[in-house]
Formats: structure tokens, sequence, C-alpha cells
């Protein structure tokens, strides 16, 4: 049985300030609380109902703490409008950021960006697309934010997501001679610029783009062109869709 | 004044049943509005603030009839969450498909697209990408659903979209020596595989992918591969993210 005290807890983890406080953040659905468990991760609490259990008990024996409960429980508990069978308290991974480690790899960098789907859907284009670090100004909203985590389907298990003052960060790379790319509205056509294999791409705020600050630590400006055959077509891209296609545009140079 | 039978006029609307009697739809959203009085669709009906009307006295001209509103009234008659100052009910634009057209340009085809903010984000990478035609199988979601006006972000006013056998209309495409290529998560590497600046690129479902009937159809099965370094990555990606990763490697060719 989930007690009113753990469903006061875990609905406490909607906020960051306690998150931050806890060091922990809620995991929701049946899979993506699967994940979790496979994960490196250590789950404090899984509250799951008897058919969750049965059809997971290898995954159930992961989690520091199991709680039994019905659906309905469950329901008081989640954040979310349709809930699943399960959901997780889980550690915030520590991550310690090695500016070293940017050396070597494609790292990417968000400079505010503000909606938690964007976010989300960023994350999961990182572990797709082989990026293993995410760099994220302090006013980047944050990735164990409950909706950031549903949209990056698990991938938040495993890329590293490091909060910095990215201005500071880039110029520490561009030092380096580390390239940094950044994605403008009037910046180079990216098909036909040339592209690293290591170095830094930054994306925008959604609104705003990049901040001036920022903008001084790139030393590339790069753009996804339109090929609409007017010009009273789309203004722009929504940031995750042109992040995806940067991605791309960056990691199939290499096959 | 917007009168409670035009509030309730409006809000009928919401249902596809009603939009296809009257072959009409609702476009909300202050920048949305504009852009579908610039457009060459005909507006029937504009609700607007004094303030909006105001700051757009030629736009106003365009509709066919216009009633100035609090943002009182609009937020009733409004479905979003945080209403604007002005919507719009619009004629559905008459669209013709010819398959004599598909000849000569890169069209997109959607199997059974569910979500609605996935149709709109994928009618505004058609916008953005220079795809002039959109074939969806009946089974997809409305076009017209607000939901999807409102992902599309006024490319709706642009795309022609066509809602047909998909089957039926891939086999006769294929006849004709199109080339068909679908997404398919067994396809071969997109980067490294021959594309045609003409044809019809194929999405398929959220989680089904594509159907088998329309599987008979394509003649090029195609993926974006995971560039992850470990197997435990993330396991596909959102279908109109991958769409617009697919439209920006056939494009990218035409350079």
């Amino acid at each position: 049985m989930l007690s009113k005290n753990k469903i006061k807890f875990i609905q406490s983890l909607a906020r960051k300030k306690n998150r931050e406080a806890e060091k922990l953040f809620l995991v929701e659905g049946d899979k993506m609380v699967a994940e979790a468990l496979e994960s490196p991760l250590s789950v404090r609490l899984l509250c799951a109902t008897d058919e969750f259990l049965a059809d997971n008990p290898k995954l159930a024996t992961k989690a520091a703490e199991v709680v039994e409960a019905t659906d309905d429980e469950i329901r008081k508990a989640s954040l979310l409008q349709s809930p699943q069978h399960a959901l997780a308290v889980v550690a915030m991974p520590e991550v310690q950021f090695d500016p070293n480690t940017l050396n070597n790899q494609l790292s990417l960098a968000l400079d505010f960006i503000q909606d938690p789907g964007n976010l989300g859907t960023i994350i999961r284009l990182a572990d797709w697309f082989g990026i293993e670090q995410l760099l994220c100004s302090e006013n980047t909203v944050d990735c164990f934010n409950p909706k950031v985590i549903q949209a990056s389907m698990g991938a938040i298990f495993r890329v590293k997501v490091h909060y910095l003052n990215l201005p500071d960060s880039l110029q520490q790379a561009q030092k380096h001679k580390l390239p940094v790319y950044g994605a403008f509205l009037e910046g180079q056509n990216i098909y036909q610029h040339q592209l690293s294999e290591t170095g830094i791409l930054v994306m925008g705020n959604e609104g705003n783009g990049i901040s001036p600050e920022v903008e001084q630590a790139v030393t590339e400006k790069i753009h996804i062109p339109s090929f609409a055959s007017n010009e009273t077509g789309s203004e722009s891209l929504n940031v995750s869709m042109a992040t995806g296609i940067c991605l791309s545009e960056f990691r199939r140079r290499q096959i």
C-alpha cells in the first residue's frame, strides 16, 4: 500500500527545489521505469501494481524499496494525465564535468532552452546520435523536470547533462582550438559548410536564439536553409527539430 | 460583441464531423490569424480585440465578417489553454489531387499518423523543405484538427494535404516508375543510399510503422542509423523527427 506520506513525497518531486534538496527525481510509465531499473542509476523507490511486479520480477529486485500499489494509488501519486502501472524515485546521477573530455568528441550545448518537451527531445536526440555530453546554460530548464524525463524516453539515463556557465565553458573550449558551432538564422549553409568530427554545437533559446554572451564564444555560425519555393514559407524550425537535423548532418559526414 | 451562438458555433469546429459539414476550420493565436488573413484562403469570420484590429487594419478587411470581441469573449470561444487576442473561422481550401503532379517533385506520404502534434510538425517541415503535396492515408488524423493547425505554425495555409487510399495511390506511382521510399527500422542506411530528386517518401504510424498494404508499394526501404556507442540506446526517433532528418537528407543532395 502506498501511504499518504509517500504520495505526498512523490508529488513533491514535481518541484525543482524539492528535487535538488533530495537529489532525487521521478520517473513514470512502465517502459521508462523498467529502463530506469535496467540503468546504472540507483532506484530508491519503486511503486508498482502486482501485475507490473509479476511481469518484471528480476528488475524489481534492483530497487532499494518496493511498494506494491493499486492503480488508484498510482493515479493519486502520478503527475501524468494517463498514469500507467509503475513509478520510480531515482537518485540523480553524479556527473563531474571535465572540460578535457570535450576534445575528442562532438558535444552539444544549449543556451536557455525553456520548454521541457524540447529539452527531453534533444536529450533523446543526443542519445541517438552518440552525443555523450550535453552542456546546458544555467537558465536552461531542469533536466529532471518530469516533462523532460517523459520526453527523453529513457535517454536521460544515458546522456550526461551538465549545468554550467556556458559562455565561460565555451571560451575555454575556444582557447583549446575546439570549434564552437552555433545555429543562427544568418549562419552559413550547414550542408555546404565544413564540419569537424570534434567540437561543440550550440543551439539557442526558442524565441531569441543564442544570447550575445554565448555568441562571442561561437567560432562558426551555421544555418539550415529553407527549400521553400516562395518567401512566404515558415520562418524557422523548432529548436529540437533543428538540433536533430544539425546532428544528422554532423554525423553522416563521419560515415 | 461575440454572441453566444457564435461562441457555440466556433467551439463546434473542435469536432471533425462539424468541420466537414461546414467545410470550415478554426485558427487561433494572433500570428496564425494574421497569416490566415495574408494567405489566399477565405476567412469567413474574424473575432479579435480592438487592439488586434487597430494593429492590423488592412488585414482585417480581408475577412468576410469581423466581430470585435473582448479578451473574455475570446477566452470563452477558444479551445486553447492560453487564448490570445484573435481567432478566425476559415474555409477549407479545395485541393484536387492530380497524380501526374507527383512525377516532377519530391512528395511526402503519411500512413496512419495519429498524433495531431506530429502531423502539424510534419506539415511545418514539408513547408520548410519545399514539399508541396502531402498524401495522407484516410486514417491519418485530420489536418484541420485545431491541434494540428497550431503545431503547423501557419504551414497548413501553404502545403496541399490530400486524404486518399494510400496503397492505391502509391501503387499508381510505382507503375509510373516513381521511386517510393519508406522509412523502416530494417531499411538501408539513408546516408549511403541513392536518393532521387523526385519520388515519394512514406512515413508510418507512431507505434507500428508502415502498414503491410503500404509496404507492398514501397520500392526502397531506408533507415536513419543510430550513432550510439552501445546497444542500450534509444530504440527509435519520433516520427516527426525522423521525417525532418529524412527530408534534410533528400534535399541537401540537390544542392
